[in-house]
């Protein structure tokens, strides 16, 4: 075994606005573990559990005696990646009607593959990608 | 199927040092994927893959004109989950071990588990968590 497991089992984003964050979440869709407080909720996203947790309480855990981030960009990217190039306009499209922002529309990125970014009400960064050669 | 597909691909930390972040995941025993480069690497982690990617180049691509975030705390945080609490405190010292920045010893949690949370060379947050019921 490895010293550390190689695996991921949550991502948590600290929150600010925990019911914002659940109505946006629930507007594209996504459907929440049962067993949500007001002060968690999470969503299955494959084999990984996306978890939201207010801010101040993921800090006391996470970062005691650290200032709370206050950039609109935390320097992490989550993605969705896609089967088609057409599917990444349809989903970024969709995500936006949704009450996503638009960071930048799909384009053609040098590394090969087609991708958008959006964000979240607090700022964090979702890629809807396609990725060529990859099975998804 | 929902507007947004529900699932998660990649997580993507924005790096500033990548030889140092590779270096140190290389130390937890984790194996890259074929394929990386200097500005590009990932890891198998359960059905999603995650990847070091330098910070100015991500932040070119999902924050254009927005300043790089400055604090040691994004707000974010990554876990490992393992089957029992004596293998939090096991994972937890092989990670310190091998140059994670402890910050928080692994403790009982009010939500019932029993966790810690170390840090990367760039101030990421692992909680390393043992969670009652999940099987893992």
């Amino acid at each position: 075994m490895n010293a550390v497991p190689q695996n991921l089992s949550f991502v948590t984003l600290g929150t600010r606005d925990m019911r914002r964050a659940r109505a946006f979440y629930g507007s594209w869709g996504w459907a929440e573990r049962d067993g949500g407080t007001d002060e968690f909720a999470q969503f299955d996203v494959g084999s990984v559990r996306l978890a939201l947790y207010p801010l101040d309480l993921l800090g006391e855990e996470a970062a005691p005696g650290c200032p709370p981030p206050d950039s609109d960009w935390n320097g992490v990217t989550l993605a969705i990646n896609v089967p088609s190039q057409q599917l990444v306009d349809e989903v970024v499209n969709a995500a936006t009607a949704s009450g996503a922002r638009i960071i930048t529309g799909p384009i053609d990125r040098e590394w090969g593959g087609y991708s958008g970014y959006i964000a979240d009400p607090e700022g964090q960064r979702w890629e809807i990608a396609w990725l060529p050669g990859l099975d998804v």
